[in-house]
């Protein structure tokens, strides 16, 4: 069986383009909440997962000792667009431990931030790792390793401490077994396994209210929980989706965009964790999709819930400028009452 | 009914993304030779029919009067990257007519080529309508309309006397009324008609083998074909698709890539027409979906058809260089004989 298709993209009153995708909604006992599509074929969760990755850095006791500010830990769960400010806390989180950027293996990439890649154009300059989207995450990693007295060359790598930890971390989270066959390599070359999103869902409604978890991991969810909701800029950048939510939803929703299609949230205040792939891994669709079950779950007045409408219905223009088409929430996703 | 899997996107040994899709084959005597999905519910061709939209300016002998060169009649064919080349070409077409860029209707964005808008932006420039995709499609518009005495302002508008004889050119070469329930305004702001991918194929295969058109239109295409394959880099750029494409197989393949996942081509040696889009609008799918069938019904060595593995089967590296995955023909266009 085939997903549904959950995202339209119209050009003018026709429907130019389709996406499928699965989605699963779960409360924090377990129960499910909501799903539609294949909720039980593994999907790469890439950088949906980034928070449960920072659990070691906390849980290890890394960030208090080297006093981690809440943006630095917002820039840990981050992909971020490389923005000036974003380069410059990296290279921060860095010196903490004496590491540099050499230090890094997540690769050097151009800012994903369009007018921060334009900028350093314009400098004559060329990227570093410090301006992958990751090197927050990777700066957390290098700090976590040095804490705990491990090797900082090879932190990356599937047998290293600290990917075991984040490995167990993940699979305690989720609730699956993670095993080898599940592994693939990342955009950052750290390992990345496919999760149902019934285990993602599962893990983020876990992660958004602390039930289930033994105290210390509760605490270190809800200290990043309220960092990023107090450094949403950290987490993305100016233009980023996630930023743009959590700037208009404070600490209501935790979201987190991962590559091809794949987002993660929870609404703490409900105790929901949310999880959704578009089939094709596109970042447009997920972004609805996510958006619009948001919408259906958090109680929102009128004028909030229209405010989203940016989110769950972009408006598509024209290099004039002109209107020339939407998206918009289809089949198991389509608009209706905000009741669950 | 959903369309099928056609293209898998792979990380490690697993399945990341799935792309659904249809396509169709016809011979020039409209007789189909490959179908797959839903072929005839209208999508938008986008820039995949710009060369059908240049015949007018062929036509009207506004092409021959103005002494257009291969290298400017392929930039009117073109979904341009915005080279140095691209723009100072197109600002030669207009000067052919006394216009300007401030003429065009198209819009200005930064260069679709990344080295090119880099290297825009290390100058401190900014883009023009010069550097638009469409901005030798455009340049033709006005030197069409020059040539038959009609006003250039306006020129991009579906009542324009040259977008009607683009809409008449149309119709003609699919096959199909193209009512204003079938137009949505197109990136460049004129007219896009949607049309089966029935029609799109059998359109490209009248183009591609001048079979049951007029001498004057099979003249034109004739010339519009040798001039793509003479200047592959003035259709596409560098690094594009099409360029790349083309330059491996002469004249055996006409290929135009539109925005939203479609793509048509022509193989005129063998009088076939091809079309297929992408369900989601993904250009990766639609990309792997034309060289896959391109590798079936040309004729290639085993040299040949190796070096189009770079096009059916493209490799995924990350920032670090490290291979993580590839994409794939899937279910109908899964690897097999070349036969037809």
């Amino acid at each position: 069986m085939s997903n549904p298709v959950v995202v339209e993209v119209l050009r003018g009153e026709r429907v130019e383009s389709r996406h499928s995708g699965a989605g699963a909604v779960f409360d924090a006992e377990g129960g499910i909440v909501l799903e539609f599509g294949d909720i039980d074929r593994p999907v790469f969760p890439r950088s949906a997962v980034k928070a449960l990755q920072a659990l070691p850095l906390m849980e290890s006791g890394a960030a208090e000792a080297l006093n981690f500010t809440s943006a630095e830990l917002a820039l840990c769960c981050a992909s971020h667009a490389g923005e000036p400010e974003h380069v410059a806390l990296a290279a921060q989180i860095l010196r903490k431990v004496g590491a540099g950027v050499d230090d890094l293996a997540c690769g050097a990439h151009w800012p994903s931030g369009v007018a921060a890649s334009r900028a350093l154009a314009r400098t004559g300059g060329e990227p570093t790792q410090l301006h992958n989207n990751c090197s927050g995450k990777h700066s957390g990693f290098l700090c976590a390793a040095c804490h705990n007295g491990w090797a900082l060359k090879g932190y990356e790598t599937p047998a290293h401490p600290l990917q075991r930890e984040i490995h167990a971390a993940l699979e305690a989270m989720v609730g699956e077994r993670l095993d080898e066959s599940r592994r693939g390599t990342d955009g950052c070359s750290i390992p990345t396994y496919a999760i149902s999103l019934r285990g993602l869902a599962r893990g983020f409604a876990r992660f958004g209210s602390g039930q289930g978890l033994a105290p210390a991991r509760a605490k270190a969810a809800q200290r990043l929980r309220e960092a990023v909701a107090a450094e949403p800029f950290y987490v993305g950048g100016s233009e980023r989706f996630d930023t743009r939510l959590m700037s208009r939803l404070g600490a209501r929703a935790f979201t987190k965009t991962g590559a091809e299609g794949v987002f993660c949230a929870a609404l703490p205040s409900l105790g929901l964790g949310l999880a959704v792939k578009a089939d094709d891994g596109a970042g447009r669709a997920s972004e609805v999709m996510i958006a619009a079950l948001i919408r259906r779950f958090l109680k929102l007045d009128a004028a909030e819930s229209g405010r989203l409408d940016a989110f769950t219905n972009p408006q598509l223009r024209n290099w004039r400028g002109l209107h020339v088409g939407a998206l918009r929430p289809a089949g198991p996703l389509a608009a209706q009452s905000t009741t669950a």
